[in-house]
């Protein structure tokens, strides 16, 4: 998908687009006020207070037929530069400009406006010369967005588009939006039955139906295996915990915003839970502990809770409460690289496994200028940075540095990637810290018998579980591998009063080799059984006629296929475990 | 254990013991003033308000000290009948007595008090002739209870005691009371390292450590997959809800003082869930259904969260965050039999498998007289205790049954055990509903093609896991059946130095056949570890010297045994591995 950010001109006509927009919706709505309408990666959008009056969906057509208009009339769009003064006077009606004007400095950089015909904005620039450039433009979408993104402001209109330099790019756009939207995990996750959002639950509070159940098992359990055999010690904490808690880790006077509120308890005040590091710091520090027993890493698929605006709510991927597959690794700072190195491979595995191959790593440090932000341990931070780039180079991995986007508390790497709808997003974290050990003084017994204090890594292979299933559906279009389906076959008698006990015969055969598979007895045409196994994505389909009874075979084919292959059930067996086992991406 | 509540006389005695204690409190501390001092199941206690004044345990033996001199003393206890007046003038200096007197009604019982030498107290008795025959007591803990037991008044000191007849059922009843805390899973809980609860993390909110983790994910996974068999299918839905959820299904007007305080987020309200039924609902009503389609039978290793006073919460047996191992069985009216009867089987099945023997059935059913508790629809009811009593009757179950106890909504069947220490509780239970899929609307298309309301069965096997695991932690003293081992082999080289690498190698194989091995080739004596891998109850203990590593051979030892098994590596995998798959109990 293309980023207009990355490209000038089309930032700039997309910006420009956004005006013509607002100039259409004034003719329309007279009483239309406009906030602000940038040029973003998708597009542009402008956000618009139109009082009591809603555009739909449906209006958006008429509002696209008057910017053709506008556009057409081909007017110049011309710059004037203000003083503070005079821009405060010419948009004195205008309460959205006014606050925009009274936080400008007209000193450092002039106040400018742009005009086309009938239509001024207050507006950095730059833009195209004419209205006449803006030709292939289509509106995509209209939704509510907060004034300032604040849920107690007032809800503006927000009203998003997308504009191209000729119509062959905008319709190649929109067709890759159309296909984006075809494997949108959202889509998807109703098509498949996955997972259902219902507001008498709770905005962002997802139920994940069998199907989702299924996938989300397979992958804790695959992850849990993995971290099994790299010595991780699962445990399970509660979903919430004291305030006193999250006062003593920090999360109380800097992460509150992202809490939901408290719950007074017999005078104890509890909180639900946004992350588990204060958990694991706590049965880390339940026992003694020597410098033999590190590292010690304590892992768990875990609940959390976190507020969200409604606004910002998507599917899976964005939700008030996930399962986060946490780990926090307690060691020593001589450990510190070969504890890195083994989280990193650990997410090579996985991706390899999974067949994850669009992802980039980013590496955050610290600004070493920034004497403020950050924990002062020089010594610490440049041996542990050392060592980040040390292990990244040694396994041959291209990463960018983000000079001083590391959090307070140590370096850290991200892989990031991106959906098939909206921005990137991280999926794996590995993530130092100085700081948390100490706030819980925890200590371990070194070799010379002094009590130090460890190094804790906090790190998350499946940033969430609801995440990578999210990312995981869109990633495979839901042609999900064998391992993950659902339903791995499902079986078809021709005719169910002939073939049926055989049909059942052979799910009970499957179903002793734990391959998940459901009997389609129905009455109903082949055919359309057929088209439904398809719709489910369904990796394979056993079509069982007189000539499969009799030979005691079965006839399958594979999703997206008309060939029928026909083997013994053994040998379907054989095929179908191997392939589970193996974890292959289906085509 | 004994139940004092069940002969008459003890429980005579026992009340006696509990005024002979407040006599001698009374002599000890001049200003203590009392509540209540009932015989209870446990022998006795007596809530005293002591002031600014503490009692401890170490304060036990001399309060002991000062029954004997007073039961010494033989003072013979006499009966006084009082009017209201004479009673609130009696007692006028005693705020407690007044708040009990001005409660009775001298019309409809007389109202009486019993002298002991210097002590006179308000009781309706009966009481032992004399001090004399109160003998053979032991006090046996003190402990803050709220007064009515409400946390919002003051703190009242608890002192428990407990009398007997003579010496010899005295005796023998400490000594089973120290046998009974001695498998108190609280303290099996810490000893095998099963779970940590900390004041910072919060009261009543359990967390578990690898081992816990360990037996909570072989229960789950164990319960799961006989789910599974039986055409179960999971879901996965969130901690929490919307409280018009709780509203819909009436839990917010009739169960929310077990729940926790709401939060509200953007101007919504939503509230930890106390159990999962309206989630499953609002899965079953998100399709159409057709009574082909049924019964549906949704489950869910639920995560929920209840208030319970902090006097009340204890060890992992009664929590404020735990998880049901639910289900909701949507079905027919004509399928109860057979779904009431397969949740009976799960149940049966699944306690013999775990060697759970001591148990016992209570059948709930309504009081057809009390038309005002229960739903209206008196052929569905009498249908449906037919068919309870008629699988119970079928299955050759004993059970008793408890008129009147039904919830208002439908008859229930319940699974008690007793816990080491304390009172019975509900272990299963399996409640017929009529009443909550109207709430929600539910419905199911008929044969006839008309649409009907399903009935609900709302069952768990594992009531909670939390409380399944200290149930079975007492059930086997902790000696856990192997297949519910956290470690199931420890490994120990004789010497680390000479047998070390054999050991490791052993590990290793023993690994790949999935069997929790640990390898213990720390520098101690060869007792020492034998002895830790006992405390730790570890069924395996493989013993590696050099014979062994010549032959390729291991010896093993059982725990609780000082006999030593020489087999193959092989031999020792198979046997393992078949005690695990038969989950036999250990001796």
């Amino acid at each position: 998908m293309i980023n207009i950010k990355e490209n000038e001109r089309l930032t700039m006509l997309n910006h420009s687009c956004a005006h013509l927009l607002a100039q259409a919706v004034q003719h329309l709505y007279p009483n239309a006020k406009f906030w602000v309408g940038p040029a973003i990666e998708e597009g542009f959008y402008y956000d618009i207070d139109l009082g009591d009056e809603v555009i739909k969906e449906e209006d958006l057509e008429k509002i696209e037929k008057e910017m053709k208009k506008c556009s057409k009339d081909g007017k110049r769009i011309y710059r004037e530069e203000l003083t503070k003064e005079e821009a405060l006077e010419k948009f004195k009606d205008d309460p959205y400009k006014i606050d925009l004007i009274s936080r400008m400095d007209s000193e450092k950089e002039p106040i400018s406006c742009y005009t086309q015909g009938d239509f001024t904005d207050l507006c950095r620039g730059p833009h195209v010369e004419s209205t006449k450039e803006i030709k292939y433009f289509k509106l995509l979408k209209v939704s509510g967005a907060y004034w300032k993104g604040d849920s107690k402001n007032k809800m503006l209109q927000r009203i998003y588009g997308i504009c191209f330099e000729n119509e062959e790019d905008l319709q190649e756009h929109l067709k890759a939006l159309a296909e984006a939207q075809e494997r949108d995990h959202r889509k998807l996750g109703k098509d498949l039955k996955i997972f259902l959002i219902d507001d008498l639950v709770g905005k962002g509070l997802p139920m994940y139906l069998p199907n989702g159940f299924i996938l989300w098992n397979e992958l804790e359990n695959y992850i849990r295996n993995k971290e099994l055999e790299r010595g991780y010690q699962h445990v399970l904490t509660p979903p919430l915990g004291n305030v006193d808690l999250y006062k003593t880790s920090g999360h109380w006077d800097h992460y509150q915003d992202a809490m939901f509120p408290k719950m007074e308890v017999e005078g104890e005040e509890f909180v639900l839970r946004p992350m588990n590091c204060p958990h694991h710091m706590i049965i880390y520090g339940n026992e003694i502990h020597s410098y033999r027993d590190l590292p010690i890493r304590i892992a768990e698929i875990a609940r959390d809770a976190r507020f969200e605006t409604s606004g910002s709510l998507k599917g899976i991927e964005r939700v008030r409460t996930f399962c986060q597959n946490d780990s926090h690794i307690f060691c020593t700072p001589e450990q510190i690289e070969q504890e890195f190195k083994g989280v990193v491979d650990l997410i090579l595995e996985v991706y390899k496994e999974m067949g994850i191959h669009e992802y980039r790593f980013e590496l955050s440090l610290r600004d070493p200028e920034d004497k403020i932000k950050y924990h002062q341990d020089d010594k610490m931070w440049n041996m542990a940075e050392d060592k980040l780039r040390e292990v990244l180079n040694d396994l041959n991995i291209p990463y960018i540095e983000k000079i001083g986007e590391a959090a307070f508390y140590g370096p850290k790497l991200d892989v990031q990637v991106r959906p098939a709808v909206g921005n990137e997003f991280t999926l794996s974290t590995c993530q130092l810290d100085f700081c948390l050990p100490a706030k819980f003084d925890l200590t371990y017994v070194d070799k010379d018998g002094e009590k130090k204090t460890p190094v804790v890594i906090h790190r998350a292979i499946f940033g969430s579980i609801d995440r990578t299933m999210a990312y995981y559906l869109e990633e495979t279009k839901g042609i999900l591998p064998t391992w993950l389906a659902p339903v791995q076959v499902i079986a078809i008698p021709v005719n169910s009063e002939y073939q049926g006990d055989y049909a059942k015969e052979v799910c009970e055969e499957l179903k002793k080799a734990k391959i998940r598979v459901e009997l389609d007895d129905r009455n109903e045409k082949l055919g359309y059984r057929l088209r439904e196994a398809q719709t489910m994505k369904v990796p394979y389909t056993l079509i069982l006629g007189d000539k499969e009874k009799e030979a005691k075979t079965i006839s399958y084919r594979l999703f997206g296929s008309e060939e029928t292959t026909t083997v013994s059930i053994k040998e379907f067996i054989e095929l179908i475990t191997s392939e589970i086992k193996e974890r292959k991406r289906r085509k």
